[in-house]
């Protein structure tokens, strides 16, 4: 596998971004552009036949290249799709390609949930740095539903009922900014404090502009394979162990806390039964951290906790490099950055970088076990589960 | 199978026109919605994560939903996502959907192929029936490329090298509208002369307005699932013989005859040889008329008939309705419709209808090998075969 960096790359085009990752992967994988029989793409802002673009500037042109998009799990699900090509037995060898620019994302302004005032709206709109994500809301329009609205009221939630607190999500993201250090693949490389977070810029009460993923560019992709030619370019070849995708019967508009958690929980759910291993057997965990308090909501939905228990988890340093569960090595969304169509990729990247014992100075020692989770919105959760 | 008809239908919501498609196809198949366990959807148009509102719409959700984007092939890249999901092994059944609302779709305007003047572009624009397509152009921007100027330009190029007339391209139309009329789905219903196509709004030289494909709105929707599961719901289930999908190396700003016949060509090659099968094997094919030109190229790039041969083709009355070779008994993209996402699977219903021996009226008796043919731009080319 293969990453272009994330972060602001105005000079560069998408086709060029990708490109990269995929020439990257195919280093990786000591194969030529001409070796990939099959391949796919995700994207979500770059429109139609973006792929396409990607693939023919990495010199891939001729084959079967399938544009995927399930919104911020776009990139998680190209990945399953290369899973279920080489699972066909039509293909021993599938690619995997994510990329996003989103400084072009345009917000059209439409709509507004109940959760977030005017005042906000417009703070968000002229910030650049946090941005509404563009969906069809139920009514058939094209609405705009400010995500981190969506997580400041579940934030709020979770405070109520099981006595979370601002400087929880703050620890988070100071966690994350911390192993983003050791990745030079990261958006923000920059150590940040408590106070840090906390003094920065508000963003959706309680959420600060640090407690928010940035927005800009970036790539991964990822060379799957049938473990036969896997063990032929690899000694150590890594194994895809459980691959779930589920989608969820809520919409945004009406989010609470036990949907965000319901969903999640039950494609861990899946995940865990598909490779015969529970949260237990983890040894690192990459999870959709687009904003603070999602991190803990998930330590819960994913079983790392029992509910209401993430507070805990995160006060005894568990989940920090060191602990006994990293999570977010990476950097998460939060410091290591969320180009939608890519983060799902670098997640994968990640894990296969901690599995080869090969992540340097943000290395977990002798990780063996390590499992990939990605939201789109609330509609759709990819889980996947990676061994060595 | 099952379709919700092509047309104008501005007080249907897109999640509404999809549920009817996957509603009539569970019925069809005799199945229920918590019978399907993964599902694929393809728009272009609708934004991020459409296929999860099309499928809660249908009463599905909590399964694998990936939503597929492949230009005007999507719906036929989905209908392949779903094959290979069934060919993985995990899944007995699949689902895929294709829907479109067009009138939906903003021309931004920006940009202008070479070959078509500023007075034709406003024309288009202004026109409403036919409308440009939205496509990232080589420098990395969006720009309008529109279709009727690129597929003016090969006809031109078609008429030079081999003779080809206006008058063969109107009956192209002429022939398609034919057949529409016994397709209670057709968006164009309506008889007309070789006199009326010429005598229609002038798009792009040659082009007329009868001679483009009207934009609309519509959905299709698809089952599959193992040999073993169809033969418990059917008596004669249609078989899957080929699924072949293929990328170009070309951008639609220099496009030429060769190339969009090469691409055709080469995945229609990939097709036959996967069936087992030749040209000379079908007894019906749909195939991608987006203009009356494209039809009579993609006789010689499918091998239907030899380089340069289509005229003398169209002129034996071959591929119309009584023909040897009936070419789009639905009407096709010239009289059915084309409401992007959902196409290619249309094109599958018809196949299905008609090896059923249920097409009605337009039925080609005895029908047993059918193949559909879909163009992405000129990025990708999808060519099924289907026997029964």
């Amino acid at each position: 596998m293969g990453m272009h960096p994330f972060g602001r790359f105005p000079e560069k085009r998408l086709p060029m971004l990708g490109a990269e990752a995929v020439l990257a992967a195919l280093g990786d994988a000591a194969l030529r552009p001409s070796d990939i029989p099959i391949a796919y793409s995700a994207t979500t802002q770059a429109g139609m036949l973006a792929g396409q673009g990607i693939l023919r500037e990495a010199g891939i042109s001729g084959i079967p290249v399938t544009n995927v998009e399930n919104g911020c799990a776009s990139g998680s699900s190209a990945f399953r799709e290369a899973y279920l090509a080489v699972a066909s037995g039509r293909y021993d060898i599938a690619l995997a390609v994510g990329a996003e620019k989103l400084e072009q994302v345009v917000i059209p302004g439409m709509g507004r949930p109940d959760g977030i005032s005017r005042e906000h709206l417009t703070q968000l709109l002229e910030l650049g740095e946090v941005m509404g994500y563009v969906e069809t809301v139920p009514e058939g329009h094209v609405g705009t539903v400010l995500m981190p609205g969506v997580f400041a009221m579940l934030a709020m939630e979770h405070m109520q009922r099981y006595g979370s607190t601002v400087e929880h999500f703050a620890r988070v993201s100071v966690k994350n900014h911390e192993h983003a250090l050791a990745n030079p693949n990261a958006h923000r490389r920059r150590r940040i404090t408590v106070e840090d977070v906390l003094a920065s810029r508000p963003i959706s009460e309680p959420l600060t502009l640090y407690m928010c993923c940035p927005t800009g560019d970036g790539a991964a992709a990822v060379v799957l394979s049938s473990m036969e030619v896997a063990r032929r370019h690899s000694r150590r070849p890594i194994r895809i162990a459980a691959s779930a995708l589920a989608s969820a019967p809520y919409s945004s508009r009406d989010l609470a806390l036990m949907d965000v958690n319901s969903v999640s929980a039950n494609c861990a759910r899946e995940a865990y039964a598909e490779a015969g291993l529970g949260p237990e057997d983890l040894d690192i965990v990459e999870l959709h951290d687009a904003f603070a308090p999602a991190e803990m909501l998930h330590y819960e939905s994913l079983g790392l906790c029992a509910e209401g228990e993430s507070g805990r988890l995160l006060d005894e340093g568990v989940t920090r490099l060191g602990g006994r569960l990293p999570v977010n090595t990476s950097g998460g969304l939060l410091a290591q950055g969320h180009p939608f169509g890519a983060t799902g990729l670098a997640q994968v990247c990640e894990l296969v970088w901690q599995l080869r014992g090969r992540a340097g100075e943000r290395q977990v020692p002798g990780a063996k076990v390590g499992l990939a989770h990605c939201l789109g919105m609330s509609a759709a959760c990819a889980v996947h589960i990676l061994t060595r």
